[in-house]
């Protein structure tokens, strides 16, 4: 159950460093969360690992909840189908793209429409009953971007989610739509994130509706427009420029704020389904093509994205959900009276924790950097933003031992026995 | 805890055919596992994923239980870093190959040695305390194969596990290199799997001592000669040709047979440390060059080369960890006299599982595809390889319900209640 500090904690220095900067990225790298190497691509050190790892446990919960199925779509994907859908042309430098040894054109996949699309066509016989299909992945995906910066905010190698729908008709992909976008919503307030789904733009990708969703910050690159009397808020791209009165409500002002994008939802119609003859058959048998939705989520951006948004200027503070270790214990600084003394009390608390709390299992990570003293060791912990901070200090002396706790999500600090530290350590959520 | 058939069970048809094909591919593709896309590339299906999910989790436990910390390295790999060691040159057309809108080159990583010991080598003050660190991945690689053949045991884009080493001293490597390859046998023992560790050649990779771990079938590529009076074996390219006599016992006579390389570990002493300058402070406060290791397992290989070994010429047969699902539930046709009366030992079965198992949640498929006759879909479930297959037929009329269940591992078939149905799938295993 206890790991020892993972040791790559201290990789800070070296490597391209990005011109744009901004709070994330600057307090991940500092951590040792994430290490830059060439422009646009990161490490993930482990603890990313770890908090990614979560993240997608809990897309994975939310997308099966609806009903998605989850495969894995090759990067490399054939300049055939790209020409096919006119794409090959019309991403232009934002595609990488590369020969194989024969001299064939390919590029790396930085959306999967034209793959999917292509898989779903060769299904032989799909049935009208065995719709929606909604097919996911969570895999890395790969765009030229001209200006690469913050971090995992914008880069060139990045993980998304992204799922495709086929539905028997406009109205079955409208609901299946909604019902994405709901799962959406889910999954931010799970998080504990204010997303605001906006009206948006559908850029190359197509299809006569859009929405993304934003996390307000002032980092972001998008402008929303916000009304202050109704739910409705739209991209400034999808609104004539100087408007600003809200066009639902009719009586609101549209305010302007920034946010980052870390969602974007697409009704495609048949854009795809047509061009490469993706088609069901219905009740009378006829062969119909289907109806299509697309839908993303930025993994490794929701990741930069939160941290972005809930942590201070010094340290890191994650969704409790993804914090990539629950618990920091402490232990005394070596030759201190504690050291010597608390010894017992400090194996009964891990022991403790161990037989008690079989689910905290991996998430409690033993600080035996004994050398160090423990304000300077406080003070990791606190950049790092561990959820709860265990100390073993005087009180671990006392006839019933007692420990510090420091909740550092609520700031708040008391001083519990083993069993109320089992207690209230029971009460995390863990995904 | 049940789910509908998984929709795209048929998709069978279409895409790139190999040239050269093999049991697994055939079988892997008939049951909708995996999909050809461009050569050397495959789909791989949601039930795919769902094996290869449960592969990495027992990968991770065997890795992180001899201290491996999980990261996540970028493909795109800087040319300059494989010039630096020479591979850039030396890898010839494997090495998948392309520039960025500026014009820098890179290639796509079919192995991170050059990656991993950069970041090492930016590591501040890494002290001996903290070695040997043990650093692993499990991503997808990319290797231009001049022949892709086989289905997913030589592709083109494939998930490795690749794993690399740093520590103090010659002999603290070889204890590393030593604990990688128990863990090795340790996660083929857990699959079922029979695996041959032999003396390999170090090729391209470089280094003194390498070992392959191979798993003995017709199909194989390598060629091994495995002594039969003592446990030396090795691959063919080792050795003198026309050898047949062991090298270690002296009294035994080699034996050729065929393997699949699944897995394959190197003790690289200095070659990249040494290059990169990746040192650690030893006692005396000086920088030392670590010595290094590295160890890959082909992900998708082994699950390919899994199902080569263990399934027949018509059924798939997976080992028991790494099935898709664990238990098909076959309910009666409809309109049969079964499915009219039998609606509430099915209801109460289902619920009981649920009930009682929740160890199994996800694993269980309830093949409602009740138009089929049970006959056919016995097939289907015979050829998809789950473990248990429970039929709800004649039996479920008894006043205490029965259930015809068939082990397909054991090729046994009992007649079993609910209660001691329960009872059994309890005993199953899962990761």
């Amino acid at each position: 159950m206890v790991s020892r500090m993972y040791q790559p904690a201290n990789l800070r220095e070296g490597g391209q460093e990005s011109e744009l900067t901004c709070r994330s990225q600057r307090l991940m790298q500092q951590a040792g969360l994430i290490h830059p190497s060439s422009p646009g691509c990161y490490y993930y050190l482990p603890a990313t690992v770890r908090a990614m790892e979560k993240l997608v446990r809990l897309i994975d919960q939310e997308m099966q909840a609806i009903g998605g199925q989850k495969l894995d779509m090759p990067s490399l994907c054939s300049a055939e189908l790209w020409r096919t859908s006119e794409r090959w042309d019309l991403m232009g430098k934002e595609l990488f793209r590369l020969q194989d040894r024969h001299g064939a054109d390919y590029c790396l996949g930085p959306t999967h429409e034209e793959t999917v699309t292509t898989l779903v066509a060769h299904q032989a016989s799909l049935s009208y009953r065995q719709l929606p299909l909604l097919l996911y992945q969570v895999t890395r995906k790969f765009r030229d971007e001209p200006k690469p910066r913050f971090g995992l905010l914008r880069g060139r190698e990045f993980y998304m989610k992204d799922m495709y729908s086929f539905d028997v008709s406009e109205e079955a992909a409208r609901r299946t739509y909604e019902s994405v976008c709901h799962a959406y919503d889910m999954l931010f307030s799970r998080l504990g994130l204010r997303c605001v789904q906006v009206q948006a733009d559908t850029g190359n990708i197509g299809g006569t509706l859009s929405h993304e969703f934003q996390l307000p910050a002032d980092i972001g690159e998008d402008r929303l427009l916000v009304c202050g009397s109704c739910p409705f808020s739209a991209n400034v791209e999808t609104l004539p420029s100087g408007k600003t009165d809200c066009p639902r409500c009719h009586t609101g002002t549209l305010a302007e704020s920034k946010g980052i994008e870390v969602g974007h939802t697409f009704y495609l119609g048949t854009k795809y389904s047509r061009i490469f003859n993706a088609t069901f058959s219905n009740h009378q048998n006829q062969a119909v093509v289907s109806e299509m939705g697309c839908y993303g989520l930025g993994v490794t951006r929701i990741l930069a994205a939160a941290v972005e948004v809930m942590s201070t200027e010094e340290a890191i503070r994650w969704p409790g959900l993804l914090s990539p270790y629950q618990v920091c214990i402490i232990l005394p600084k070596k030759g201190s009276k504690v050291a010597e003394e608390s010894g017992a009390s400090a194996e009964g608390l891990v022991h403790a924790l161990q037989e008690s709390l079989p689910r905290l299992r991996g998430e409690v990570v033993l600080d035996d950097r004994n050398q160090m003293t423990i304000g300077k060791r406080l003070k990791d912990a606190n950049r790092l933003g561990y959820p709860y901070v265990v100390v073993v200090g005087q009180g671990a002396l006392e006839e019933t031992p007692r420990f510090e706790v420091i909740c550092q999500q609520t700031d708040e600090t008391m001083f519990l026995s083993k069993d109320g530290l089992v207690d209230l350590l029971g009460r995390v959520e863990t995904v």
